[in-house]
């Protein structure tokens, strides 16, 4: 099943954490982590094809990072880091994976890869998106743990770039599902926060409600570190954490539609948490919830039609359909659909704040069930509900104890509890995903 | 009390849908109209300060306009723009009005930008801004009718510009009251359509739930022109039109910080719609809406919190004290604050959508009173709310009947209302704003 190499113990396989723990004992220097992640890609992206681009200066940026005091050193000094070919970034073109950006190349960076870069990070390079993180044009990225599969999208090169080791650490984008459901088609941690606390200022804009940035890691610790970066480690609340965690489980309410390996994966993970201690109480979702996914669908597509009407107008019928299809509005919903739609989402963030009183994490599916064949995104269903409540999405993978593709699961926490969720998920991670 | 000289029929009087109609029919060039822009700005600039840029190009892009067929043309053929420093512009550098972008000239147009390049229109230069928009470096623009006093801000460039001739339409921004209280203090027309309807795309970041972009020009026919561009030119609902409106009026929740001539241009706005017969109703607004703008505040910083974090961490303490203050959350907004902003913010809209059941219009103040002396922006509290809300807002200036800086009403509809918004202000203009 699986196409890759056994994972071996070279500077590919440490985690963020690892690496600059290492560096910041002298014991690991950037150009050799560097080297070995450009060796890995030199090996690989034939087949996977996560990257766009890749920076021709890593090694001279690594030799600088190499010659700089500790005292002087950011938080992620001498790291190299993915970036979704959605961020503009001020020394790699930008083409958002669309025919019409081709050449294009910023002038600055996207405010998250300038603050990642102003702590000593460094970009690698750009990685496969669906054209614009939105429709059209698919990425060409394979998923490393069978090639004829789907890493999913529209992260599509981030996801499997971090899975298969070409970096630590990756940025992604979510608008429906982009950053969750690749991560659990490709096996890693992969972290969406809550909306509004991240700069999206330089990243290409599909629904102005709903894109979030968000990342790629192998370890939850690793996604915490960016996290806090960013400035998400604040507390919601100062409750005492039991000893023991309150956690909700459902499958709905679009349970239909899930395969049995998605339902196989929320089953492992409550006997796994019941195993050990933890409170696992299956719950069916408020009523309304179910069309929770058809009011993301209004506001994505009535969004898309401001976001894409300056490309229809100038480009014509070389902008991809699917754009052409939001500038006019092909669903036919009216300004009151519209409406509806945003009160029907405020209404159901302060509905699932109140849920969540009683629980310090919800888990849900994060896919239909294993990726698909091909090279679509796959199906949003079991995200867009959660990005459109806005609350911190955490996907982890959970085996199943056979062999197979990688499966995950949603641990998902009350609106701008991220710093809950992480810490959770961090205690969850060796009970959920053990080695 | 006004210092500038009286307005004479020369081709900086026109308004943009006189000068197309007249470009249409063969009877203006675009050269000649560019021309008595540019000659205006010479004239006048030194003194109003209201361009940070001119371009170097527009008379080569005005005679490329004339030698266009008829039936290439596009909805703003030839016609000069003014546009914010905020936005980004691939021929003009964008500096933000900060000391941080002097020198930065962007790869691309901002989305809007591009729209209304590819309809035509020619951008005369950049306009001052408030630093970022935001808080900061004021402009140095001056109140084209007295220069002692401000234009107001942070979009003070592009209101002067439009006051003083020198283009007939200019764009805007408003996050709290950045278009509608430099409108009211220039004595133009300044419009601010529903939340997330028009592409922010390239235009720096503030407050990611409030930045919308607006504009301005001297007649609401012109105003309208760029909605309808811009796809605001679709009804809300079908009711067929009454022979007359129904209009609320209202001076609160904040009436005791409204000067008398704000108060002045309420009661003659009242007494000039029922002249023609309009229904005005004084109203309350619920009692939940005297939080909105504390409410307001809330969400505007903890989101400039996320917009200025690189810069905070990139450049210290050359980076304005102002945007420290975000990064640093001084308010010390605690995230349950922020989540209960998010849904006060929400209810309202709610209870505002049906608050307008009744009425087609609600005329409330568009600034505390006249322009202040100086270059600060001014108050915010009688815009800050209704950019909370979502709602479209237009500032009509309300001559006071005797030699006075100029003032005006805001005219605000429903949510989405926009079309609605803008027909009714075409009817009630001759009657607010008498010629």
């Amino acid at each position: 099943m699986t196409s890759h190499a056994p994972i071996t113990p070279d500077l590919t396989a440490l985690t963020a954490t690892e690496a600059l723990s290492l560096m910041a004992q002298g014991r690991l220097t950037s150009r050799a982590l560097v080297t070995a992640c450009l060796d890995r890609v030199r090996q690989r992206d034939g087949e996977v094809r996560a990257w766009l681009a890749l920076s021709e200066t890593a090694l001279e940026q690594a030799d600088r990072c190499d010659a700089t005091p500790n005292a002087e050193r950011g938080r992620l000094h001498g790291l190299p880091i993915g970036v979704k070919d959605v961020f503009d970034t001020f020394d790699l073109p930008t083409t958002h994976n669309s025919p019409l950006y081709q050449s294009f190349q910023p002038a600055a960076d996207a405010a998250v890869v300038d603050l990642l870069r102003s702590e000593g990070a460094i970009i690698l390079g750009k990685t496969d998106t669906t054209e614009f993180a939105a429709a059209g044009q698919d990425a060409r990225t394979a998923n490393p743990h069978d090639l004829a599969h789907t890493p999913g999208g529209s992260s599509a090169g981030s996801a499997a770039a971090v899975a298969d080791r070409h970096v630590p650490l990756a940025l992604s984008t979510q608008t429906g599902g982009s950053t969750i459901r690749p991560a659990s088609f490709c096996g890693i941690v992969g972290f969406k926060p809550s909306v509004s606390r991240v700069s999206r200022e330089g990243v290409k804009v599909y629904a102005q409600s709903f894109d979030t940035v968000g990342w790629y890691g192998r370890s939850v610790d690793d996604v915490a570190l960016l996290a806090s970066i960013l400035g998400l480690d604040e507390a919601l609340h100062s409750t005492d954490r039991p000893g023991h965690l309150r956690i909700a489980i459902t499958s709905g309410p679009y349970r239909d539609r899930l395969a049995s390996e998605s339902l196989m994966a929320l089953d492992l993970s409550k006997a796994r948490l019941e195993t050990q201690g933890h409170s696992v109480q299956t719950i069916e979702l408020p009523a309304e919830f179910e069309a929770l996914d058809r009011h993301h669908r209004v506001i994505l597509h009535r969004e898309g039609q401001a976001s894409f009407r300056n490309l229809a107008r100038r480009h014509g019928a070389a902008l991809h359909d699917d754009f052409h299809h939001r500038v006019e509005n092909r669903d036919g919903s009216s300004l009151l659909d519209l409406a509806k739609a945003y009160d029907a989402m405020a209404m159901g963030r302060i509905a699932f704040d109140a849920l969540m009183q009683d629980f310090d994490l919800l888990i849900a599916p994060s896919a239909p069930g294993f990726a698909p064949l091909g090279r679509r995104p796959g199906d949003p269903v079991f995200n867009a509900s959660w990005t459109l409540l806005g609350v911190p999405c955490l996907n982890i993978p959970v085996p199943l104890g056979h062999p197979s593709l990688p499966i995950g699961v949603t641990l998902i926490a009350a609106r701008f509890a991220d710093q809950h969720l992480l810490d959770a998920a961090r205690r969850l991670e060796p009970v959920l995903n053990p080695k």
